[in-house]
């Protein structure tokens, strides 16, 4: 039995089945042959329900033995250590992806999360599209110039980076041709499949339970 | 002379001095006694004259012999790999360091600096400012039960989480005692003194030349 436990909730409505955070690990753990376990909290009462485990009420959080990690960013790189698939062990190619991992939550997201939600919230022309449009044009260009972010292959910050982008608003703001065949190659990735596939799944069956 | 070279502009305005985030790689190094040295690009033509090292434009970036690293979270967890000061070695609270690492760029950035730039385009009242305050909350209470973030010690979390929030706008929002003490307690260490300072005045020696 594995110790590796990803944590997620037990139920989630249509619209987020398929991009609950939980999937960068799944994700993480298939591309690395990582074997672990799926457990849940109760979607309902999420807020308050695991603040110890998770301070911001979320999820996922991974439990490794008596390692506790929260922040997605962070179990990936809590699971990159375990894996070379995920990142070199060279220091050039560490720091490569180190700092796009990074970028991937500190740079790009940190402009699309918000003005997803500003459009979300009705404002569909709102003032951080002109920010989500300059970093994902400066993104297009460093795409335009090779296939994978950091040491000339796939690393956990390809996972990360394409899981921002895919997030359909995303993806369907403005022409970047390079940024759209990157998130084709990441995704296309069996394991992006497998870690999709069952989290879809793990919702449909808490559907009949429900 | 030292391998270790923090890139940041040769100038900036005086609103974001003391604020340039070349000062949380400043403030890393003093508190690990890692000597390093400070160089800089223009900061006229920034947009674009360092998109080879930092894709973005933005600073700082760090040079490490052969290691380049941008973004200054990576920068920081780089630098965490030269010394326990800044992340303990231990499996639990080298985690713990992580989680809230990310944690500082991933949960309470993301919020804070979009909500802050929409204040600064005229948007005082904006719906990011919700979420600051959900978030901000969260983690007040979390800094009511605990004086540092990861292993009951001063780590590179609390460090990138303080600069965070001492931002005036972020500090000045809502009543939070035990975040208050907390941006009180890390900013009081002497390294991050010494870091303020020096970028100030490299500023300021600058004004004279420019």
């Amino acid at each position: 039995m594995s110790d590796l436990i990803i944590w997620t909730y037990d139920w989630v409505p249509e619209m987020p089945r398929g991009f609950v955070r939980d999937l960068r690990l799944r994700w993480a753990c298939e591309e690395a042959g990582l074997s672990y376990r799926v457990q849940t909290i109760p979607f309902d009462g999420r807020e308050t329900n695991h603040l110890e485990q998770q301070p911001f009420g979320q999820v996922p959080f991974l439990t490794d033995g008596a390692v506790e990690v929260f922040e997605s960013g962070a179990c990936l790189l809590h699971l990159a250590r375990k894996s070379e698939v995920l990142m070199p062990r060279d220091p050039v190619g560490e720091a490569q992806t180190l700092q796009w991992t990074i970028a991937a939550l500190n740079s790009i997201e940190m402009a699309t999360v918000p003005w997803w939600f500003l459009r979300m919230s009705g404002e569909k022309d709102n003032k951080l599209g002109g920010w989500v449009e300059q970093r994902l044009g400066q993104l297009e260009r460093v795409l335009s110039e090779r296939a994978w972010l950091a040491a000339d292959r796939f690393t956990v910050a390809d996972l990360l980076m394409a899981d921002v982008l895919r997030v359909p608003e995303v993806r369907g703001f403005g022409q970047r041709p390079a940024t759209e065949a990157y998130v084709r190659r990441v995704t296309d990735r069996p394991a992006f499949g497998v870690a999709h596939t069952d989290q879809i799944r793990q919702f449909e069956v808490a559907d009949r339970e429900r």
